[in-house]
C-alpha cells in the first residue's frame, strides 16, 4: 500500500512497448526524428492549438522552469501560490533559469489563487517602479499542490486578472490531465481557452517514465523555447525516447483513462476515510491527490504496517496518541481498489 | 548504412530488459531508490573510487555543465579545446550553469590539447589580476571531439599542467569506454589516477536511451552537486528508470563490449577506407569516430544513395567534382560488419 | 522642507574638499592608489578588525549584493526582513548576483527580525532536502526599514540563531552609523563582535556623495569579493574619488558626528510629533528615520505647502479627512533644526 | 610623466565646480532630479537622436554590460574583436549580464574588425542551429584597444555586416569623443547614423570623475535598460552627482576640448617618437593612445626613471638590452606638452 505519490508508482506496459518500438533502427538526434515530429502535432491538435509549440523534456521542473523563465524577464516577479511546486520544490530553478527574477507568493486558498488575492498582490508589488521587481507571469498549479483543482472557469477568472495588467500566464500542469477527468473540461477549454500561455503538460506522475510537454500556444516564442531547452540541457540525443513515451500516452486516450483510473481511486479512498470516525478531508479533494487528518496513534500503526504516504505535521513518534496529524495520500493509475480497501480496513481497525 | 552519429542508434535490448524489470512496483522517487544506491556503489567500485559522489541524469551535456559549474567560479575561466562538446555543441550551457564563466579556448591536435598548449594559454589569462577572468578548470575530451584519443599517460601529462597552477581538471567522457576499449587504460587510470578531478562518464552514446553519470572524485562536494543537479531542473522523479538503464550497462562489463564493438566496426571501416585511391583518414583515429576527405563527386553518390553521414565542408552541391571534402563517420554498438562493407563497397565502386 | 531620504539631502563640504584634494596629478587607477589603501587600513582599523576586507562601491544596493553573493549559493537562501531593502527595493540584485538564488521573508518587528522568528523560518526551509533551497546566510539592517534599531545585544541574539544553524551573518548598514549614534555601540560591538561576518557600511545616505564599503571580517574570501566586485562592474577606474570620499568621512569621526546630528534632529521632530494631537509615532523610532500617522487633512495641507515625505498609506487626494495615514519623515546631516521647527509649525497650526 | 592610461589622470576642474554647484539643497534621489533631466535631454540633442534613451553610470564596464545585455539573448553570442575590452579587461561582466552568452572573438586589424572577418564569423557560428549559440549583437570599440581609429565610413561597413544577419551593434566607446576629435566626425555620425543601435559614451577616461551614459538609440527597450541598471546595482541614489558631471562635461563643448587636447598630445609624442632611432610606431595610432616598440634597455632606463607606461611585452629585467619590446603610452586632457617634451627627451637622450 503506497500512497506516497504517483512518483513511486510504475509506467503504463503500454509505454515500455512504445520505448521497445522505437528503438528499432536509426533516427535522427535531438528532436529532428519522425516520431517526435508527430507527437508535437499530435498535442497540438489535442488541444486545438494549431500553432503550438512544443518542447519535449524530461522532468516537470525542466518544463516549468523552461516556460516561465520564456515569460519572464530577470528583472521581473512571477505570482504563484505560496504552496507551489515552483516555490517549494524545485530548488530555485525558476530562479536559475530565469536569471534571478523573484517569486512573488501568493496566499491561496487550498492551493488555488483567487482573482481578489491576486490582484491585490499584483497592486502590491507594482507600485516601486525601478525599485520593484516588475510585475510578471501568473503561474497556477492545476490540481494544486495541496489536492484542490480549478475548474475551467476559475483559471479564466484568474487569468482575466492577469490579462488586465498585462500579465501572461503559465499553468503548471503535472498532474493537469487529472484536473481535467475531475472537471470534465477539454485540455483546451482548461488552458489557452481560459487565457492561459504556457502549459507544463505533466506525463511522469500519470504512467510515463519521464516525459513532459512545455507547451507555448504562441508559437511566436518557439525558436527561443527550443534554444532555451538546449541551454538548459534538457535536449535529449535519443529524443525518439521522450516522443514515443508521449506518443504511447497520447494514443486512444491513455493519458485521460490513467488520469480518471486515479482519480477513481482517490475517490474510493476518500470515500472509505470520510466513514471513519475520527477522520477529516482537508481542501475539498476531487482529483488524486487526498489531504486528510487523523489521530497520531493511528498514524502510528498504519505506518507501522508499511503503509507509505507523506506525514505533513508531526512528530509521530512522540507525543498525545489523539492528537490528529495531516497527512497526503495520492493515488496513480496503478493503485488497485485492492490497495485502497485494505488500507480503509487497516485505518477502521484502528 | 547510417554513421551520422551514436546518437542516432538504438539502446541495447538488455537495457529494455532492465527498464522492464524495473518497472515492478513501488520506489522511492527522486534518486532514494535501491537501484539507484545500487548503480552508485558499483560505479564507485569499476572506479575504484570508494569516496567517489555520483549523479545520474538525462543528458551529456547537463553531466558536463553540472561538473564544470561544481569547479569554476563564475569569474573564472574554463580551459578547453577550441572544438570542444562544451563550447561548440552545448548552446551556451556551460555559460548558463556557471553563472557566466569564460570559455578560454586551447588549439588542439585532433581535438587533444597539449601539455604546453595549456600551459602556454593559462600564463596567457593569468596575468590582468581582477580584470581577468580568474584561470579556472581544465576541460578536456576523451575520445576527442575529432575522434582522436588520449593515452593515460597523456590525460596525465595534461593533467600535471593543471595541478601546477593549482586547477581541477573535468573530462567529457561521452565516449570514455571508447577511450578505454582503444588504450586498454582501467576506468581508474584514465581518469582521477591520471589527476581528473570529475569525469562525465557516458552512456547514451553507448547504447543506453538516456543517462549519464556525473562523477565527482573527492565526495566534498557531494552535496553541492546534487542541490546543482536538482536546481538544474535535471534530477529525475522516476529516477529508477536512469539507475536501471545504468545497472544494465554495468552488469556484466556491458558498457565495455559494447564500446569495443563499435571501435571494432570502426576499425574495419578505416581499413576498408584506406585501400580506396583518394580517401584519406584524418587526426589518427583509434576509437569509433573516424574523420576522412574523399572527393566531392564521390559524397555526392554516397550520400544519394542515402547513406548518413556529416560532412564538415562544402558545399556538396556545386563545385569540382575532385576536390576533397571532410567529413565524419561513427560507428555505435548496434553498427553491423555488414553496414561498414556496404558502405566500402559503395565508395569503392565509386 | 525635506524629510523624503537622506538621499534627497546634499554631500558634506569636507567631502569635496577631499575630491578636490585627490585630484591633484596622477593615480593609479582600479583601487591601486596610495588612498584606497589607507582608507582600507582606517577602516579595518575602526573596526578593529586587522584582517578585514574591504572593496569601496558607488551604491548600496552594490555592497548588499556583493557581500550576499559571496555568503550565499545559488541554491541556497537567504533570510530577511519582509521588509527589508534587499527584498523590496533592489529590483532583484541580490537574485542577480547570487545567480538566482531566494529570499525567504522572516516577518519582523518594525524591521527587526526576533530570535525566535528566524529559528522558526530555517527550521521551516530545512526540511525538504535537494527539493529546498538549502538554508542561507540571514541578512540583517541596522538602522531597520521602518526606523526601528538593534541593540548590539540584539544583532547578537539573532547572529546566535544563525550560527546554531551554521549560516554566515550580512548586516546592512546603509545607516550603520545612525544606528551606533542611537545606541552607544562601536562599530566593532555592533557587527563582528556580535557575529556579523559581513557588512554594508554606509556612506552616501550620511553625507557622501557615492561611496559604500563592503567589508568581510574574515578576509578568507577577499580575493573572491574583488573579483565580485569587478566582475559586478562596480569597480571604478578613478578610484581615488571613491576613497577620498570615505577618508573625509573617517577623518577626526565625521561619519558619527553626522549621523549624530541627524540623530538629533529627528529627536527633536519627534518631539515636536508627540506633542501635537492626532500624531501618533510607530515603530519606536530612536534614529534618524521616523514612522508617524496623522490625519489626512493635515497630509494634504503639509505636502500642499511644499514639504517633502514619503505617503505609506494613500489615498492622499479622496477619502475623509480625518482618517490617519502613516508616513516616513527621514532627518539627515543637513537637516536644520529651524526645518524640523517650521515642519512642527505648520503640523500644529493644522 | 604619466602615460599609465588616462584613468590615471585627474577630473577637470569644470567637473567639480560642477559638483559644487550641484551639491546646494535637496534633490530627488535616483536619477528623478532635474539635473538628469535636463543632461538626458542635451545627449541625445547632441546625438541628433530625440527619441533615444540615456542611463548614467559609474563605470564603463557598467555601460557595456547593461547595453550588451540588452542586445543579446542568453543563448547567443557577441562579436567582438579578440582585443576587446568586453572581453579581456571585464572580468566576464558581459558574461554575468547577459546571463551567460557567449563572446565570439573576431581577429581583428589593430583592434578594428574588418566587414570580411566579421561576415565570415558570423557564418562559422550561425551553423549549427540549437546547438549553437545564436548569432547575437556585434560590438565595436572605437578608439580600439590598440589605439587606431574606425572612420565613420568603416563603422557603416561594419553595421551593414550585422544589419544583412539581422543583428544589432553596440559600440564602446569609453574614448568616442578621441575618435571624434581624430576624424572629424559628428556623434551621431559614428554613432545611429552609421547602424549603432547601443553605444557607452565615454566619460571617466575624459576628465570625469566616474561617469559614463549608456545610449539607446531605439527607445523601445528604455524601460528595460532602466530595470537592468537597477537590478545591476548601478543606479546611484545621490544621482544628481552622475548629472553634474556629464553636464560639466557636455557644457560648451568641454568633452571634445577634452579629447582634442589629449589626442593633440599623443600627435606630439608621436612626432617625437618617429624621430628617434629604433622606435617603431604600431597600428596606425591616430587618437590617444599611441602603441610603440623599442630596445629593452631604453625601457629599463625609462622606467628607472619614474615614467609610467604599460610594457606590453617583457620581460623587463633580463634579456638582451636591444630586443624590441611593445608598451603602451596614453595622453589625456591634462597630459602637458611639457611631460610628452620631457619624455622625448629622455628616451632622446637614450
Amino acid at each position: 500500500m503506497n500512497f506516497a505519490s504517483d512518483n513511486t508508482g510504475p509506467a503504463h506496459p503500454r509505454v515500455l512497448t512504445a520505448l521497445a518500438r522505437a528503438n528499432e533502427g536509426h533516427a535522427k538526434a535531438y528532436g529532428e526524428d519522425a516520431l517526435t515530429a508527430e507527437v508535437e502535432a499530435r498535442l497540438a491538435d489535442i488541444f486545438e492549438a494549431p500553432g503550438a509549440a512544443v518542447a519535449l523534456v524530461g522532468t516537470g521542473t525542466a518544463a516549468n522552469a523552461l516556460l516561465v523563465s520564456t515569460l519572464a524577464a530577470p528583472w521581473q516577479t512571477v505570482f504563484c501560490a505560496e504552496v507551489s511546486h515552483l516555490h517549494e520544490d524545485e530548488c530555485n530553478a525558476p530562479e536559475f533559469y530565469t536569471g534571478g527574477a523573484k517569486l512573488s507568493l501568493v496566499a491561496s486558498r487550498d492551493g488555488k489563487i483567487t482573482p481578489n488575492a491576486l490582484r491585490a498582490r499584483i497592486a502590491m508589488e507594482g507600485t516601486r517602479g525601478v525599485h520593484g521587481p516588475a510585475p510578471g507571469p501568473v503561474s497556477l498549479t492545476n490540481v494544486t499542490e495541496r489536492g484542490a483543482v480549478y475548474t475551467g472557469a476559475e483559471v479564466e477568472a484568474v487569468c482575466a486578472v492577469a490579462g488586465e495588467n498585462g500579465l501572461p500566464v503559465h499553468l503548471d500542469g503535472a498532474r493537469f490531465a487529472n484536473a481535467l477527468a475531475a472537471t470534465g473540461s477539454s485540455p483546451a477549454e482548461m488552458s489557452w481557452k481560459a487565457g492561459v500561455d504556457a502549459l507544463s503538460f505533466g506525463g511522469t506522475k500519470n504512467g510515463l517514465m519521464a516525459a513532459e510537454a512545455a507547451i507555448l500556444f504562441d508559437a511566436a516564442r518557439a525558436e527561443e523555447l527550443a534554444y532555451r531547452r538546449k541551454r538548459g540541457a534538457q535536449l535529449w540525443s535519443k529524443h525518439r525516447f521522450l516522443a514515443a513515451q508521449m506518443s504511447a500516452f497520447l494514443e486512444d486516450g491513455l493519458w485521460l483513462d490513467l488520469a480518471a483510473a486515479a482519480n477513481a481511486r482517490a475517490n474510493e479512498l476518500r470515500a472509505g476515510l470520510m466513514a471513519i470516525d475520527g477522520v477529516e478531508l482537508l481542501h475539498e479533494p476531487i482529483a488524486n491527490v487526498t489531504f486528510a487528518r487523523w489521530p497520531r496513534g493511528l498514524h502510528r500503526k498504519a505506518l507501522a504496517q508499511g503503509v507509505s504516504y507523506y506525514l505533513y505535521e508531526g512528530p509521530l513518534e512522540s507525543g498525545a496518541e489523539d492528537v490528529r496529524l495531516t497527512c497526503r495520500l495520492v493515488c496513480h493509475w496503478a493503485t488497485t481498489a485492492e490497495d485502497v480497501g485494505a488500507f480503509i480496513d487497516l485505518l477502521r481497525r484502528g
